[in-house]
């Protein structure tokens, strides 16, 4: 369920781009307005009221949006407003251009790949072909090196099947298949490729479950004892993605205030790409979790117009 | 260039449906006046009747097609009556489902992953999972063995970039990784399976060029060398359908009419897929290589009103 919140009879695109040309004009910026506009409307209003405002004022959204605020609020607002399947694939190329990029970069390329659906991915490969003249299995072709590369690709160019199918002979014959290799620390062997890679998510959580039934410990708890660095990693968050993909996203938002410091841009893309998914669900994981809403994390750890920009997302009045 | 030809102003899908009607009506059926409509009507147009004669007669188009024809006549109007997307992930499962299948009756698939557009190969991949619950790669890696699975998978994932962007550095570097794994006779290298499997056509058509210019031999060639039987028959295909389709289609026609007796499916699908698409260009590349048209290569193999059909389908007045 998403924590975005929609007036029930929202303005038309027209009064809204009038609302946000207005907020721009003057001295200074009326941020919460922006906020409140921008914050409060779906995938679909947004692009319309971005369309709208182009033809009234024959002007981007983007660059007065980018003339008149900056930092991780700018940051934030235009990855929200940008089209779903265009911001994804604009995230990706930007993990995939990273200069100095680890595996944690890389991160998002999973997300996109195990944690949406059929139709987004697709949608997202769409718009990547059309913003970045190549595909984006073709770019992780020759910006990652083996043995991600193998397991980026295949994810990347899934095409899972979305209804509730389940064989349980399969299961359990891929839970030995994965078991195998696991234990022979094979983490790019084709059986693991291909399972995690072609079969639809509930088939697959009734495989991981009867691996933990059949051998005791669970799937990401065998990865872990690999020791096998950056593979271990991507593959567990991959399975985690595909399990359960509310814990990963309150482990990322956990991950992104915890300690000194935050990391403003991994808050930023889990709030954003999950605020219309299931930003719901995450929060009730990370107050599970952590003991602490995801609401609470936000306020201890942002300020201005960030903070109420992140906190609408999350359905908050402010 | 497509071979079907429509009328300028077609009728509309209501009198296209009373038409067909008629037809199946009475004693006999009117076949000349089945494929005069349906044989002169594009694949949206064709949608649009099945749709409208199913809401005017609460009757499919197909289940009374079928109980008015039979044999290759009426196979050839099913596949054709077909939403494309649909009539090809058909084609797809038939040949993953048949029960003694030796590698010619894969080759649907890797027509349809690599001589289609993005788009198409996109829908069929949806149209697979709608028809048969599961996604057609997930079918692939369950039913054909290493190492065609490993090809095949690779293949119908792709989202190819449709236009025309090539770097001859690329081109150049991945020539020599082709030639060196087709030196070792890895016709299941990653370096293969990735670079035809991920690569815009262009830029393959550009590697090929360098392959050949490099090594003095073409790609064909040397694949045919490495006497790996089924699984350098696939990647012959693969690559021929990626650099020119037309020559592809133009040996199906060939191969399925040839010495005596004659492959009426392989005909069909030949005729049927690329009426559409590219059949003047077919026509010309089988004219060259065999001397002899398609037109004349139908009616020196085709009778009665399957004959008929797929000659309206190449664009002959009958």
């Amino acid at each position: 369920m998403e924590s975005v919140t929609i007036p029930e009879i929202p303005p038309s695109p027209v009064q809204d781009s009038e609302t946000l040309k207005k907020a721009f004009q003057g001295w200074g910026t009326d941020e919460k307005a922006l906020i409140r506009i921008l914050g409060k409307r779906n995938a679909s209003q947004r692009k319309m009221i971005a369309q709208t405002y182009q033809q009234i004022y024959n002007q981007s959204l983007f660059d007065s949006l980018r003339s008149e605020l900056s930092g991780h609020f700018l940051k934030a607002i235009l990855l929200w407003t940008n089209d779903p399947p265009e911001r994804d694939a604009r995230l990706i190329n930007d993990a995939l251009k990273a200069k100095k990029k680890g595996v944690k970069d890389l991160h998002v390329i999973v997300e996109v790949a195990c944690a949406s659906s059929p139709h987004h991915l697709m949608a997202v490969r769409k718009a990547y072909c059309s913003l970045f003249d190549c595909s984006v299995e073709e770019d992780i072709a020759s910006n990652i090196q083996l043995p991600l590369r193998k397991i980026l690709v295949r994810l990347v160019s899934s095409y899972r099947y979305d209804k509730e199918v389940v064989d349980m002979t399969v299961a359990k014959l891929e839970a030995t298949h994965l078991h195998e290799s696991i234990k022979n620390k094979e983490l790019d062997h084709n059986h693991i490729v291909w399972i995690l890679g072609t079969r639809n998510l509930f088939q697959l959580r009734a495989t991981f479950a009867c691996y933990k039934q059949e051998y005791s410990s669970t799937i990401h708890q065998d990865i872990l004892k690999c020791g096998k660095g950056d593979l271990q990693d991507l593959l567990r968050i991959a399975i985690l993605c595909i399990e359960c993909p509310e814990k990963h996203f309150a482990e990322v938002i956990r991950a992104s205030v915890y300690g000194l410091g935050t990391d403003e841009d991994l808050l930023t893309r889990a709030i954003v790409t999950r605020a219309e998914v299931d930003m719901v669900k995450i929060n009730e994981e990370h107050n599970k979790m952590y003991n602490e809403s995801v609401e609470d994390a936000v306020i201890g750890d942002t300020s201005g117009h960030y903070k109420d920009f992140l906190l609408t997302l999350l359905g908050k009045q402010i």
